[in-house]
């Protein structure tokens, strides 16, 4: 049965936690998004997508949601007052403190569903380290992909963004409208595109060469894409597609296992 | 004005977070609190007093309110499954993190608001810490006191607690069964009071005596004290009056200095 | 039999130290204490104890005597040229390490005898860490104690102090010119107490409000509290209660144990 | 002009690396790859493509080649003798040490030429700490691209590998053939797929769903992919092709900033 | 004027300690030392040299002597009940952080008096970092020289040691008998040479190739060499003779420093 | 047989490995050795007679070199652009490592062959470390001994260089004009040889006072000694005796155990 893990007593933790269970660790941020968007949109989008996962799942898979991590390795907006970031240091250490406890309780699977991009390569190395030293078997899933995992034709979508809507732009404001509405001020919405950097072919969002990059290395604005043409509409189809998606992930991870 | 760090926008934190500004940062904790209670007490506790307190003080004070951190030290309760403790040294990293960027955003006062007593000593150590690594004025409250702090008559009030209701006992269980009664089933209430300790001079909570101790030491039920006379009317009047008295702390928070 | 750890040799050790062996560290400082004492205060009142309390106790209990730590978490002073201080990462290590050599050797219970307040948070988180890490039974004693584990009537009780003599204060200075007269000016003595601070009703020394502070928050002296009044004479009868005091903790520490 | 730093002298290392210098860390792994491959695989890959790049770059940039790195983030196989790995707390520390040395020399591009896959992850994080932490531009190279960011026709271009010949396969074989045939035993060469994984749509290399494995979670063989059909013809097609990308690569990072 | 740095209060540490101070620190040891000698007898021989070079030296250098650090690495005698050994990460952090408050001070020379010969490597590395990192002129002494820092022909002085007293010998036991005589139970001292390492021509004590050693590996007593013929009057004669070597290095330090 | 692991595969790794194989770990440096040579000196020294090594010792020993170590604790040349230096943490984090796999592949022995005398004693340090963490016979031997361990009138030989030609000075010089003479300029060498310190007693390389110092405490060139009679033959000779001289070291090795 999903449900969350905070509402479980000791003991019903105890019994009902087990070998089939699949632990979902939502990773939010509280960030700088631009000047139309709140710090929280990571978190939200994150903690919202979780929950929209369980009440979807239903009792089709023993999934258990821990709380949603507020504060995560948010340090390419270091220079933006508000946000709080973690260093690389401190959250590979937070995260082996949950597997490590996620593994004392008898569950083999744990999943992050990152609601940060800058998260990735972090949660990406953070499985292995956690497949060797807990044994469990881990996974990240992404309410909207990174541009490093995205195929070229999803990331080159919306036109005016040339394929770079990854911080605060179409996607993420369109959903948060849905979300969140009375956290959105689309009257400050505006276009910031580095056009620059779409002339590269290797150094570029998901090219051939990772690179890294601050965001104030394009511009005093902090996000980066188009939002202007957000709606509400669109966020509401993109997230219901989006947890449509993260459904049949968990679906495959709960079946997930290797070959002994 | 009070509110929600996370609803601001990067330009809304620049311009609001000043000299004058109280960053609160709730901690909660995920941890067993014996059969009758869920794993989230102290997250539920910390959490909704944070937001009481923004709703009380509205414009009185320049406060901002951090998402609640879901997870702290909660090592005593390592054996139990469910239970997602950090290691004291994550958790000093981590709040030397929060605090290094609160003290980049330009406000002077950073102000724990602590839902589990197992993190009180390591919040005080902080304080310490983070005054003099980023010059902040520094403070912790909690909503309700742990026995080391507490003066002998509030923590003997409760007879059958023998003042030793400091975990999942008749205030936590009353408070909980107020502010979320779906997640309370009082019928798996039992008394758990280590009468033994009591008979201690030294050796016992507030004592003279600090002593290192793991729940599981008093027995195989995980809390502490008396819940079976908990009642939600009993849970207001306490929240109530926490409520009330951490605005008071606030206030007087919001108006310390040292003399320069 | 009481004595002293380092008097022992191998063999020895390995014969003396079992499961009733109580090993008991003393824990000093190097650190400023305003002009009129020097900076071992906190070294000599827990080396002196410690020796007192191994004559007091004679063949009473199996007591075990580590060499007294002559640096500790002093960091409240770094202002101040000739305060050694560790850091708390340092500290907690360095306790991690003798813990566990402890453990190793068969004992099952370590005492730290703090002499020096600012490292009573510490210790205490320390106490829960070694118990689940090392499983060892774990206690804080102080020759005197801090406020935020005193009753009020006791921190109150000399009037020109308004409770808050707890650095380089009455007391201190008159154990120190009982213990070491040579060590004391008292013709440097003179009254540094905050009184803005005992104006708060919760931010305060003992308060329900803890907050960070460096020594020289409270001006440049360095100390905090009136020893205008110290002698030898109250010295002398403080040091013998506290004590006789440390002696009655000891033996209901030597006979605590949890119900297993 | 093209060269190997540990070439140079002090004095003439002080006039070469200025802010247009680029350089250039190969980063390999001494790791097992199967029965037919030898340990130095990604050693020898890294070191031979950096040494092809400086000769075909010649006087064309200022490109500095550090010394290969021989052990770098290999945990994936562990469990296999003559495997050395370093921790991924190793290699940050490692990556952050040789940074702050490039940083202070003057030069403003580094660049990770990495010749194992399972380092990806941690060098593109390692990328935004070194651009945050020493304000150099930060780059990551492949020979040749781990699955995360290939393009799917890639990956799935040798049809008896079904896009996952991700370690020891035909793609590394015929580029060790080619490099150094005498480390090769293709007699030893078995297909070693893991078909079932092909079958998953979100779960498996290059998928959406990022997952942690360990080389043995696939079979006893330790490596993965087909590499049966390797020849130092394609390998040496392979190399060059590689080569000559790297080199357009190193090209488009020199000329690389972020607009001030 | 040669004294105790904590006999002085705050503002004297103030006034006394400036360029030409030299900061003396002594670094005991408690561990065993075979079945002749008590645990302390590095804490005894550095603290009573530096005591008797304070009283040599008298008024001829500005030389202020730390407290004794009681617990150093000993993980060589890890195996022997009793034995408190400080990991190398802990000692290293622990004499940075004595170092900052020495630099911070306005000593300019830190000197490490070293009365266990297994710190000697890492005291080695400690001044070049402390050097580094705080801008001090470091030093390390020695009461008596560790192998690897002997000339041969002192070695192998005491024949039946044949050059190997190097814990818990003659030399050690005479200087015990001579300073704490009650310490001492010469009834109990055996010859434990390793004969057959003498052998080696280059894996031996103060050999070309150094090597990795437990005490334990040269059987169960626990001390290497040959204290039967020990005497108080050897003792004093060394001892003395110590001193006044110790007091020659300590001139010669206190007159040295870099051309500027 | 005498080989280089990196040559071995998976499988023959494991067969090849077992208690009586030594693992030789090369340990090289990038770091500035004055004007005449290049950055790679200990690199190329490490590295050529750890081959020379390989060669002499054929199928006498069971030897597996492991590939060099590029860059080591070479912080007493930080202040120079294109030194590549360690910290002493990261580098005991690596040794750890390797020692951890190298215990982990069944073989019992470790040898350190280092190049560059800066990391000689954190090697001795890191010796007796993993000999407890891993339970390996561990040794480090030297291509040229450092200071602190060579016979007085070794180091005084070359009477122009009074001992102290410890950094690049004639010794290195000609090595490496035997080794890569390519890599030498002559024309370019100075005699740089701190003739004040000649003048000490006890401080002074390989004095009985060991003291921190960085390369350019002695002057801005950046070696010590007197590389100006340097010769291609000399070095032969020198580098041809040492060969001889760790193969003898090596044979020692390999039949070196502990009594059990």
């Amino acid at each position: 049965m999903a449900g969350f893990l905070g509402a479980l007593s000791g003991p019903q933790a105890h019994s009902a936690i087990g070998p089939d269970s699949v632990v979902l660790v939502p990773v939010g941020a509280i960030e700088q998004h631009g000047p139309h968007l709140p710090l929280s949109v990571d978190f939200v989008i994150a903690d919202e997508a979780a929950s929209a996962v369980v009440n979807q799942l239903g009792d089709e898979l023993d999934l258990l949601v821990a709380p949603t991590l507020p504060f995560s390795k948010s340090n390419e907006h270091a220079w933006s007052s508000g946000t709080i970031w973690l260093s690389a240091d401190t959250m590979h250490q937070m995260l082996d403190d949950i597997a490590r406890c996620v593994a004392f309780s008898g569950a083999r699977r744990i999943v992050f569903l990152n609601g940060h991009g800058g998260n990735s390569s972090l949660l990406t190395t953070a499985c292995r380290e956690i497949r060797l030293a807990h044994n469990l078997l881990t996974f990240v899933i992404h309410p909207f992909l990174p541009p490093a995992y995205s195929a070229p034709e999803l990331t080159a979508s919306h036109s005016t963004e040339l394929g770079m809507g990854i911080h605060g732009g179409l996607q993420e404001t369109s959903v948060m409208m849905h979300l969140r509405p009375d956290l959105v001020d689309l009257s400050q919405a505006i276009r910031n595109v580095p056009e620059w950097l779409a002339a590269n072919e290797h150094v570029k969002f998901g090219g051939s060469v990772q690179f890294g990059w601050l965001s104030d290395d394009f511009g005093p604005h902090g996000h980066i894409g188009d939002p202007t043409g957000a709606s509400a509409g669109l966020g509401a189809e993109l997230f219901d597609e989006s947890v449509g998606s993260l459904c049949d992930q968990l679906r495959e991870i709960a079946a997930f296992s290797f070959p002994s």
